[in-house]
């Protein structure tokens, strides 16, 4: 009997964040299967051994997945893994790696990001261009990696097609390619493929767990081993390797084995699409639905008045864009709860 | 239903390491009463709220807990915080933070750390004074922090008596002081101390959970503020801050709030007495006996045909010693078998 | 009599870098005055001392010069020492640290660049709001200094009133200003006012000596000391400390306690202004001259005739900007006669 | 006429370092060959360009020399070349890059050295062996590079055969050899070989020309191509790329292409050895004197009536060891009276 004690309204949801859900139940039975007795620390434990043929059934036998604890450590590991000391990185300026890590790849990778202006989120080959360039020149950080998320920071997605073309780039480059994929669950959800048929040429994929269901856990998933070099001492150096690393494992089985990862993003994205339809003929949708996020214009004291009951963040305090974001746990009700309420706030109309 | 299968034999325990146990149950149960509904990411969630004054308890109303994941993260983040970029650590030469971690320190915070050697993994006035000098000399890394560990990795403690006197001595020399307490509890366990009897005078503290029953977590728990700076920010760039750290927090609620800490600990210590205690009469114990380790002697054959029926590691090839561990459940039954079967190899005398 | 022998025609100068010049005369009269005899190493020696009377007169008494070996190593030395692990640096886009530094701040010191796209290469309080933001913000690498180049990359110059303004605006964010200075010179030439009338509320200076006829030599001023922390150190861990720091010293005191400095940067300017007058009829020039560079338009086929003849950069392939810089050698005979190679390649018309 | 003034007495000498000495006359010479007219920047000029020629005749065709500003700067840039970024290096607990650089390559670098008590300041392969182990383990920081000191920071030296002996060792072991070789040149003048006869085997090469009579410089000189990675970029990264290397690079012509370094090398040695030989039956010298150090034991008291006329390091505090350096421009007179001070405070005896 724990001396804990519970803390909050369990039937409490928001649209803030996808990290503001708990954990899906399946998870935890996971957790509880791979607990008692001894198993070896730091990765040698049977449940990660398993793991390779977990991701290998959606990425290739090739693939190697190193779990890590989050997404910005399993960005900068990848990332080093990916690169001598005096290579950058070229990603969009919206990229989680440049605007919410709090400098981590460069603080603990010395890495330069050579940060691309989007309309989307996307990177494109023309905009890799426009910093793929002083290859051989010692004064600049030299281009080595592309890095672009799947699902977007805008909860826009990349096509096959999308994703094709840049791996062309980067290739033609001689550089490599990076995904983050905190949300590639939800992007595959949306375009109804495999999640293998997102990162072909895709060198090094960081896996998201946490925003699709787990407690936490990512990983750095190596589809080109050719790539990379020195994961493992990466990992630990980076402070990501998990002792008991079993837990970790084990929830990405739990993820990834059967389709339970499908069922949480398709839910999410049909709850974010749900939100969009029963707002969209009173407020302006500002990007593309096509995740778990829904991006909308509000006036500031609309926006203030929702939030008394409503969790939900402001974007961009200039435009009065602000973002909802829906999760697996999220309900219909609690979507037609919140329209409602917007509905009510813009005046039923207010496009 | 999981799509997960359980892939160990949950039945079997050895004596490598206390971070091959699982987790206790309690910390299961305190996880689940967490879940449900959404709370804030990144610690604005009531569990996280709560830690100041589960920590309070022990450590005093000023002690301001960080959780993190991991005990080189909690190291590495709470060493930055007390140190400029040009400062150095003094620590014993089988310090975690030295042999353990992949050059973290160096690497992710360009810590140098001056190694003392030491007899028992002790650090002492006087051995400190030994790189404890060259304030003001700009080619020397300047001298900022001490680290000890508590309980060492060699198994032995600290004595209040002790810790007082390293604290005269940083003190003295206008240093700080850091405790590595991945293992606190085994220590004030075996002393019959409070947690914060042990950490008088430490400015910073690394507290361990997860040796002690927990799936993952530690925390930098700063005892005195006046000696770091931007801890917040310091987590977050060392990959160290959970999204959903309403989870680890609530682990730590359970392990803190009552005395889960002092059970699992005490256990941990009586199962080494115990064994120590069973085998002394037939090998050399090579180390005092002061916390969940036991280090002893063994002809390299012994060692090897116990390895097939017991998990252990050999600590050092040349001297033969080898390390067992004991952990919160480990079973008398456990240690009685392996006792057996070490007097039993060893011939039931051989010292 | 020395072994070496010359290589090169000392009468050829070209247009493509004030770093192609040599050393003035009086500089190397300089360093043979403070030949011969010991002095203490690493900066304890008479010349090194003597720099805060030679700094001072320029920068007031408050000033704290550090000479160091290069520009690169002025500027990462001085961010260090102005922001705590975590903190970022906002600079305009085209800024030498971000552009020409192989990621040096970023490899070196861990800091983020928080780059502004820029009209001219000078920062404005406008652009600055453009990243000044986020303090509080544990994902975000928090704002702590903004970085101006005076004159700047793009050849043109901040006026006090513009410098004025970068300081109301830096000081109402709690920021400090770093001015890039390894041209200030040209600007205070040009300008016709002191130095130190261009650093009013600068809180540490890159002084640049390389571009204004030392062998080398940088240093890193600090105007306001406390803006800093540790650049004694810093210097050291940058291995920018000189063992023989007399030599360093007495270059810049050679250049500083008379005129040499205007001397050398007023003829510079002057020879840019000739050269930009003399073919403003033919090309376009497309950027204001306002120090040492002149930036003109030509056609690729036209440049490349001309760079048969006159060493010169193409800045921009795709607009076919080039720039022509001048130095303290330049003489009006090299700047006559390369303007009459551009107006007769560009057919004597062409803008 | 310059606006510097002489400000030191050039006809004092000491004998606290060779750093504190000046410029060899013909090195300034060279510098003023080197001088007048353009040379590109940043090495790709003509002076720089024969380099390769120079280094070539003492370490063979193979070998890449690039000129770095200072001792700290050519270690960190070669040490890192040799490195991925989880490696580590091996290293006298006396190294200068490990007591003298303010922590630099942790700092700049992230390299964890794995520092080896020695009794003369020399690396053995048994000392070696004691941090040359646990590749494949992901906790620890790999060892890579052992790095040893020609001659050592204790006046002592190498012969060829015990630099055989660890270079087998080393490459016993997949690891790669780096030298220290700030005072090589003193090494081969006392054994009477070439400079090359001291580094086969060797990686790659730190040489030091600024001990040897030099304003500033060494280079790092890659002598097996197929050790290294990225200098080029590495070194404008650390902060060590001069903009006008001419004037590096003809230091090193005119010391190395005819026997300047030879003669500067030989005389400091001469004098060491005229010191220890002339003060040797009064003080006890307390290492053997190899190179242009002269270690020995004084009574503090002693120690300071002599620090009263003559400039000179205690080396330790607590047994009154302390350091007489000599350097290229000491001259038989200053030695002798030196030494008739100390044979006079001593008492004529003393040992």
């Amino acid at each position: 009997m724990t001396d804990a004690v519970q803390r909050h309204d369990p039937s409490v949801r928001g649209f803030a964040s996808d990290n503001y859900a708990g954990v899906h139940p399946e998870i935890l039975e996971a957790i509880a299967l791979a607990n008692g007795g001894h198993q070896p620390a730091y990765g040698d434990d049977v449940y990660t051994e398993h793991l390779r043929e977990v991701f290998g059934r959606h990425f290739g036998p090739q693939a190697e997945p190193y779990p890590v604890f989050n997404g910005t450590g399993a960005n900068v590991v990848g990332l080093q893994a990916m690169t001598e000391r005096w290579e950058s990185v070229i990603c969009a300026e919206t990229a989680h790696i440049h605007v919410d890590e709090c400098g981590a790849p460069e603080k603990v990778a010395g890495l330069k990001l050579l940060t691309v202006p989007t309309p989307d989120g996307k990177l494109t080959p023309e905009l890799i261009e426009t910093q793929a360039w002083g290859w051989g020149d010692q004064h600049r950080a030299q281009p080595r990696v592309v890095s672009i998320t799947q699902s977007t920071e805008l909860g826009t997605l990349y096509t096959p097609e999308e994703i094709r073309a840049i791996v062309a780039c980067t290739r033609a480059h001689g550089m490599s390619l990076h995904m983050d994929g905190s949300r590639l669950a939800n992007a595959a959800a949306t375009l109804g493929v495999p999640l293998g048929a997102l990162t072909e040429g895709v060198d090094v994929l960081s896996y998201g767990g946490t925003k699709n269901g787990l407690i936490f856990g990512e990983a750095v998933v190596v589809l080109n081993p050719a790539a990379v070099r020195g994961v493992m001492y990466l990992r630990k150096a980076a402070m990501q390797l998990a002792s008991k690393m079993r837990f970790t494992a084990v929830q990405f089985e739990a993820l990834l084995s059967g389709d339970l990862w499908l069922r949480n993003a398709s839910h999410a994205n049909a709850m974010a699409r749900r939100l969009a339809d029963a707002v969209g003929g009173s407020v302006r949708i500002s990007r593309p639905v096509q995740a778990n996020a829904v991006f909308a214009i509000l006036p500031r004291e609309v926006a203030e008045r929702l939030q008394k009951d409503f969790r939900f963040y402001t974007w961009n305090e200039g435009t009065g864009e602000v973002r909802w974001m829906t999760s697996f746990d999220t309900t219909a009700e609690d979507v037609d709860a919140f329209a409602a309420a917007i509905v009510a706030e813009t005046g039923g109309s207010g496009r």
